[in-house]
């Protein structure tokens, strides 16, 4: 199976500490590289995570905090000086649009790409991107300000041929794709052979949401049903459940239940607050109620 | 003697390597702290160097490269996020102001400090910063784009007191200070003792001198002449002068040769291009012509 994986950049908070980037990730899925938020530091992260800087297709940045998106203009300058050329995707909050306009005129003048915006809507669940692989959903969240998590879908993969069918059927090379792609064969003598005798199903796609900045946000639960590998911010753990509502941030044991009610595979914590020396407490908290529950650390890589 | 020294946080150029950061320091003066440059990843390493977020008082941006400057939205951010309320006073070229506006707009909103912006001249050398224990001058450096360096320069100390003398005559202790600023004193008998009798001499002010980034600029020695310390960049060695006179930086010759026209000091070099590996080829080519060399290092800390 081709991989589909998340690179952690960045899991600390708004507070920078000597623990923790802030959030940024990236999504590699059958070869192709996406990335979310862009905090203060990605690009350093990107390289010391041998990723090619010339790989990312897109950055979705879910809100605009800084810790979410400071690092974005820095990787986009580097990224021309490494002489970039095809054009580099972001969505985004419509606000970060002439901010990101005004900066790279003053500090990217002759850039050797193009920076292609595109307006996320945070109030709604959407496909905002798609191509031949996956789509990305928005995933509206529950947060100070506009902000939006992101849901990757792997699409299904193409029929199984089933070998044995087509060497005895004498199915010419030439028609294998069709066949994958659905379509019945006729013999010589006219008779029709349905694709179910000649294929098995095709592998379903894999899922990833993305779900950071966000208060407790039970109906989320539903918006990502069955899957995969869910990353749900853990800022606080549950004694401090008051500060996380009034700061608009989810505690561990919160992160879970989402994780559980979604019938999710895995759940990763991340966003520790810079407060909390050992981390070892937010698993604790989200084992007791989702076992299958992992702390992100900076340059882990998880299969979803 | 109060601490005058040098913190340095990042030294390395344009493109990231896990090597340095890009270009930032903290000048310590007198219990006073000033940052000199911004490059992202700034608040980290200022957190590496223990030195309090509060302190700063002044950031001075020689230039609008993005590896001078792309840190400050986030630190000043962080700053408000950690509590600050005394005014930080902003030294750039002009085209910076409406950037920074529109950053504070949408980052800051409820900062609890006043950002202050202060235009900097690049085309002359002038005192853009004075307070009781130093003044700050800019100084035009010859770059792509507009760009200064600056010049600290630390007044000279109040006269010290001779305590002998001072005894011989019973001057009460309220007078001390008159005495020391150049008071003379007038015994109960109506003799008048000439301060220099009393006193001797106030301690030179020491100076330090930040360069970069500059092409060699030969007047440049003349305008810091006598410097106690110079910080110049030498992004590239005399092989690849031409390089460095293409893209307007210099060699750590050049950079050596300015340190021995200035009779400074002492030289520190920095701003290495990303494609050395091994810096002692810089150090061994400014010794050749400046014997008093050093490498600037991040979380070095240098006196002047």
């Amino acid at each position: 199976m081709e991989p589909f994986r998340i690179h952690i950049l960045g899991c600390g908070s708004a507070l920078p500490t000597p623990r923790h980037f802030a959030s940024s990730q990236v999504v590699e899925i059958r070869g192709k590289m996406f990335m979310i938020d862009c905090g203060e530091g990605t690009q350093v992260q990107l390289r010391h995570a041998h990723i090619s800087f010339t790989k990312i297709r897109a950055v979705f940045i879910s809100h605009l905090h800084g810790d979410h998106c400071f690092g974005l203009i820095g990787m986009i300058s580097t990224f021309g000086m490494l002489g970039r050329t095809n054009d580099l995707h972001v969505y985004a909050p419509q606000a970060l649009q002439p901010l990101l306009d005004a900066q790279l005129e003053l500090f990217c003048t002759g850039l050797g790409f193009k920076v292609v915006f595109h307006e996320v809507d945070t109030t709604r669940q959407a496909v905002i991107y798609e191509d031949r692989s996956l789509t990305v959903e928005s995933l509206p969240l529950d947060h100070r300000i506009a902000c939006s998590g992101f849901l990757f879908k792997e699409k299904e993969t193409a029929r199984h041929i089933l070998r044995d069918m087509i060497d005895c059927y004498e199915i010419p090379v030439s028609q294998i794709n069709n066949i994958k792609l659905g379509a019945d064969w006729v013999t010589p003598d006219g008779e029709v052979i349905p694709n179910e005798r000649l294929t098995s199903p095709g592998t379903p796609g894999r899922s990833y949401a993305y779900c950071s900045d966000t208060r407790y946000l039970p109906k989320l639960a539903e918006r990502i049903q069955g899957v995969d590998l869910l990353y749900h911010e853990s800022t606080y753990t549950d004694e401090m459940a008051d500060r996380a509502k009034l700061y608009y941030h989810s505690t561990a044991r919160q992160a879970a239940t989402i994780a559980a009610k979604a019938q999710a595979g895995k759940l990763l914590l991340g966003h520790y607050s810079a407060r909390y020396e050992d981390e070892n407490v937010f698993l604790q908290e989200a084992k007791a109620i989702f076992p299958n529950s992992w702390l992100s650390k900076e340059r882990m890589v998880v299969d979803v």
